[in-house]
């Protein structure tokens, strides 16, 4: 393990192990992004890879929100669809269209195409992007790693980039289901050595994001996708108990109970979910994450306000990192998410204590 | 009214209707769609506003699905987007690419863009379409209405086209609330008196398609989403109180319970939700309709059966009518589709009489 300066805010790693705390620690999913000025001088000219591949831009991107808002943790700058690459899969990020995979897996005979990399070799581009940023945040926060969850990636790697069902993915799931497990499994080996090389690279919680949950019903979720992110979870408390692991399955209401169970610290929420209900779905004895519609940024500053001290008074006195449904959005004021930051911190103290 | 054949099967209106039947009813939404061979012949060099628009080729695009599967309804082959056109919004349909407003709603002050049209004037081609199809249908299953939901429709209007997550449009929910309310009254006016006129036209049963109803949380979909739903509810209840009425929420597990109470006869689900959960939610006095997952006609016929029995006992002896968790897809195979009504219809026996 390298070296870095001690950690100065852990209100956010003691909320996710379900400590006491003095308010509801909070950031930002997107937070590092298009919607501030200086993240789009900083990357300018560079392809969006490039940038990923670095690591003295993925720090400064990094910690460039902290700059701005007091938040609670900073995330690393990267993509869910770095592990694809490493796998052999050629992706592209195209402006304005988001991924497109030029061959995607067109058929079972395609797992052929795949390889298993050392991550060291094929992904210690985000290994050192994290020991940098380590430094630079000189212990102002804790730093997230995180990884795509192996459903979510599969459903890229099949539907060749981003669709409103991907029903190519989807189709495998009943007419190839051997085929989609060994894919699964693919994904999960890879992704289980990714998460715990960011780990000894310097990432202090971690977070897998099952962004296409949603497309799943609970019979195909339960079947194709909680096995992996089960597995994910066990082998990351086995590696390395001390840090804390989240679960951001975007869609996924119908799979709050099993998601709470699966070996998670923490539980990520969609702006659909009822944060009283979820609590009560899932139990005490999980942190949720969440989940604010992004959407509310676009309003004034009193109406984030009031949506904010809703959602705190959803969620109550339980264990509780607040954050938005979803990520901030290219068009979102940045003084907009100083509001909600602060609103968050300012509100949240009677909750505690 | 008309005078049409008699209706010879009724099994699916005697369903909505919680009467007692033989069989669980079925269709499929986009039921007359590109899946079908005989569809892209029928279409083959117009547009898809132009065949909308055209009362002989709707009635016989509306019929194909009934000469190959044993359906027992029929669905008017439409657009919700006619409404945004009939209140002056140039819409069209791009291939590949789905709906393209060409000048969507930028902000509140655009709302005077919009008119109050007269639906027989601007709309008057799909109830002539309904009353060709009725004749053509000669009274073998019941033909459906249809309307999309205010929300959906508001969405459509603000954000230009199809979207992931429809940002600009839920923005307006909170920056402009109260323009987003006068929105959405405008087009409950219309979607009122339009479905009222499909009803005068021949319509059967009507349903309404929120579409987009997943992308708004428990409150947001309460306050705004809701009205509108009851507000379509109540005026056909009082209006044409004989046709039944069906709403599908799609991803709005968040508000089962309100759905089923809003005042409709059939509440239809997506593929995310368990049956069993959604008749446990939504009480008895209900028909739910729904919900495999349309990925599941990828599959093998064995795998289908296999996928409907289960759906099927998940509803148990309940009020159903068996439909897709969304609509079929291009690249669907009719034969699957045959293999899904065929055994809606055999194994369903047992849960009835």
């Amino acid at each position: 393990m390298p070296e870095f300066p001690p950690l100065k805010n852990d209100v956010l790693l003691r909320a996710a192990r379900g400590e006491a705390v003095p308010y509801t620690p909070v950031w930002m999913m997107r937070q590092a992004g298009r919607y501030l000025p200086e993240y789009r001088a900083a990357r300018e000219g560079q392809t969006f890879f490039e940038t990923c591949r670095d690591p003295d831009l993925v720090a400064e991107l990094t910690v460039q929100p902290l700059r701005r808002f007091p938040i609670d943790a900073a995330i690393v700058f990267s993509d869910i669809l770095v592990v694809p690459q490493a796998m052999g899969l050629e992706v592209q990020m195209l402006k304005g269209k988001g991924p497109f995979f030029p061959e995607p897996l067109a058929g079972p005979r395609d797992l052929e195409r795949l390889v298993r990399p050392d991550v060291e070799d094929s992904l210690g581009y985000v290994f050192e992007a994290i020991r940098r940023t380590r430094t630079v945040l000189d212990g102002a926060v804790p730093l997230f790693g995180f990884a795509g969850a192996p459903w979510t990636l599969m459903a890229y790697m099949i539907e060749g980039g981003g669709s409103k069902s991907f029903d190519a993915a989807r189709a495998w799931l009943y007419a190839e289901p051997a085929a989609a497990e060994r894919l699964l499994e693919a994904i999960t080996d890879v992704t289980e050595a990714y998460l715990l090389g960011q780990i000894r690279a310097g990432a202090q919680i971690v977070q897998v994001f099952d962004s296409w949950a949603g497309l799943l019903g609970p019979d195909a979720y339960r079947r194709f996708a909680m096995p992996s992110l089960r597995r994910l979870a066990a082998t990351l408390a086995r590696e390395a108990p001390e840090v804390p692991r989240a679960v951001f399955a975007r869609g996924a209401h119908f799979a709050l109970e099993e998601l709470a169970t699966a070996g998670y610290d923490v539980v990520s929420l969609d702006w659909t979910i009822d944060p009283a209900a979820a609590r009560s779905r899932t139990g005490p004895d999980v942190t949720l994450q969440g989940n604010l519609d992004p959407a509310v940024l676009y309003a004034a500053p009193d109406t984030i306000r009031e949506r904010v001290a809703r959602m705190l008074a959803g969620f109550g006195r339980g264990r509780h990192i607040a954050n938005l449904g979803h990520g901030m959005l290219p068009d979102h004021d940045p003084e907009h998410a100083a509001v909600f930051v602060e609103a968050v911190h300012s509100l949240s103290r009677p909750y505690h204590g």
